[in-house]
């Protein structure tokens, strides 16, 4: 495969390493920007590398539907299409599948569902979604599972979870035949029952992927339950592939998730929020639209080089807000994006000199862990 | 003052020149992009400066709305505020008052109209806005004027340019109380009536303003009644000031403005229609959303060497334009703003080789003048 992964150095179980792709070299741990329709929300290809993004991820449910993927393959590839010159991972849509469209039927064929935007009928196999994938020619693209709501009996999650094993093998076999280079990560479900986990980890693993995705975390679980989980199975996966926790987090949980050995992160957070008005900053949130911030001269973090907090101040972010103004949407999300890799970059800095305790401390000695950010359980795991 | 006007050369009516600002050069003839809510929409003031613009015209009614001049003066002044190094004309706020408030009442004092935002009644004399547009701390300021309906009875246009009048002189007397080297242009009137149009240009230039402005054009008359009244009022005005058509227009309309001895204009039709998904190209618009793009990996236009251009396909600005992305809305005004600036500056170039005839044959050549675009008789004359 075209794909590689080295572990550069460790600091506890938390890991400094480094994606080898067609499209760049990606450092990790990374957090991967969600670009659902072929686009990181108000953001050009050229913001996310200023910003300093390697990777985004692709929504193969949203892209399936439209533009299609055929239409992408057409114009040569997601990379071309989007214009995105570094790398890009798919997820298999399955997510989706399960969160937004209606009428779905699972079988163990696949999934069949309605497509939201024009009420056809459409089907998900295993081998369809490798075949889709290859088609939008992603650097990393997952396997198709099956999601569980929280909570789940263990007998339905058992069941559950053989199914998932068996697309797996399905998606394994399919993509072996393509040979294009592209990776393929398997996915590690199990609930909240750690026996199943391991079991889950096992059987995964036993498959032999290019890299292993934590899924099925942050859909209502306690937070130090996921924590806990997230431990267990990263022990439970081999040290020498990428570890991916799928749809995850707030700024706390990729500290706490880097801390636990994981290499990989996606989430809409940092996106959706900022279309929402909030900014996070290293001390914590900062809700635009208050009109504590009407006067305020002062940018949203006096310690960030973004564009945004270079040139505006709150107040000015403000009044766009209030005025619903588009700038208000892009440079906040800027400002969010641009915050979120800093903060993996410290993490890997901060690995790499064998100090990440002390990077932990200091962030949690600024950083106001808030409870009224957006929840993470929220399902939808894309920018729709 | 320390805004000065010279002009550079001469081609038949045709005038290159120069404005010279606190906040730096202006070739002329200029297009200034409308920035209502201090913000050219969807744009940063790098993407306009990267597309070349040096000055942006800001609407008085709606800062002054919100969010306030006397926050925005607070904060540091217009510029500051919104972080632009450039030049900034602004209206007088009369226009909006005209087409956008309710329960206007014109009285000798001024115009009493209810904001819309929270119905408090608002009043707006010839020293307010003065007073606004100082706080806003704008390069040039414009006076108030009443604006008229198309088409108007002659007693009223006459009893409205009387008011005008005496407006421009209580204008004229603020703004000399001042002194902080802020422009004062003046605005003739006068409806479609020619011998009104030249009574208007002679009482207006006898207040002796930094600049004149063509006002109460593109209201709905027939569009070779407005180019015959922009050449007669052109020619009545002095030929060492900057002449500035209000509101106008599309891109065939500042070529024949041009060619009449026009410097300045202002619209916003590339910046609205670019959220409306129309884009302009040297060979005519062209709307997005239209089937007939879904696969054409060629650029907007393939002369243009705008970030849109140079990056996106046509199919990909498609898909993000009926996916409702605000980076379509962006990318779409990147590139007409981007368009707009290219064509003055291809003027500009043509009238300094005394070439501007065989500029404007060739751009006819090219351009495909549709009917269908958003009509230039819209009153709004901002981005609300």
């Amino acid at each position: 495969m075209s794909v590689t992964f080295e572990v550069l150095a460790t600091d506890g179980a938390a890991r400094r390493g480094r994606l080898t792709t067609a499209h760049g070299v990606v450092d990790t741990p990374v957090f991967m920007p969600v670009g659902t329709q072929a686009t990181v929300k108000a953001l050009t290809p050229d913001d996310l590398e200023t910003a300093g993004a390697r990777i985004v991820l692709g929504n193969t449910y949203h892209l399936l539907l439209r533009p299609g993927h055929d239409l992408v393959r057409e114009l040569g590839g997601l990379h071309r299409f989007m214009s995105w010159p570094g790398a890009i991972l798919t997820d298999s849509g399955g997510f989706q599948v399960w969160s937004l469209a209606k009428l779905r039927k699972v079988t163990e064929d696949g999934v069949e569902f309605r497509a939201p935007l024009d009420g056809s009928l459409r089907f998900l196999s295993p081998e369809g979604v490798i075949e889709i994938q290859r088609a939008l020619g992603s650097d990393i693209a997952m396997v198709l599972d099956e999601c569980l709501a929280y909570p789940a009996a263990r007998e339905t999650t058992e069941r559950s979870l053989a199914l998932t094993r068996r697309w797996a093998e399905r998606c394994r076999a399919a993509h072996a035949s393509g040979g294009d280079g592209q990776a393929l990560f398997g996915i590690v479900q199990g609930g909240t029952d750690e026996e199943l986990r391991l079991r889950a980890a096992a059987e995964t693993v036993a498959l032999d992927f290019d890299g292993y995705a934590i899924g099925g975390m942050a859909v209502g679980e306690p937070k130090p339950r996921m924590y806990a989980l997230t431990e267990l199975v990263a022990r439970a996966l081999p040290a020498e592939r990428p570890r991916y926790l799928m749809g995850v987090g707030k700024p706390e949980d990729l500290v706490e998730s880097v801390a636990r050995g994981v290499d990989m992160f996606d989430c809409v957070l940092p996106t959706r929020n900022a279309r929402n008005g909030q900014a996070f900053t290293g001390e914590g949130t900062v809700t635009i639209k208050q009109a504590r911030w009407t006067r305020d001269a002062a940018p949203l973090d006096a310690a960030c080089s973004c564009y945004t907090c270079r040139r505006f101040s709150r107040a000015y972010l403000r009044h766009l807000f209030v005025a619903e103004e588009l700038l208000a949407y892009r440079l906040l999300t800027l400002h969010n994006v641009h915050f979120y890799l800093e903060l993996m970059a410290a993490m890997r800095a901060a690995i790499a000199t064998g100090a990440f305790e002390a990077f932990r401390a200091r962030f949690y000695a600024r950083y106001a862990v808030s409870s009224l950010d957006v929840p993470l359980d929220d399902p939808q795991r894309s920018e729709a």
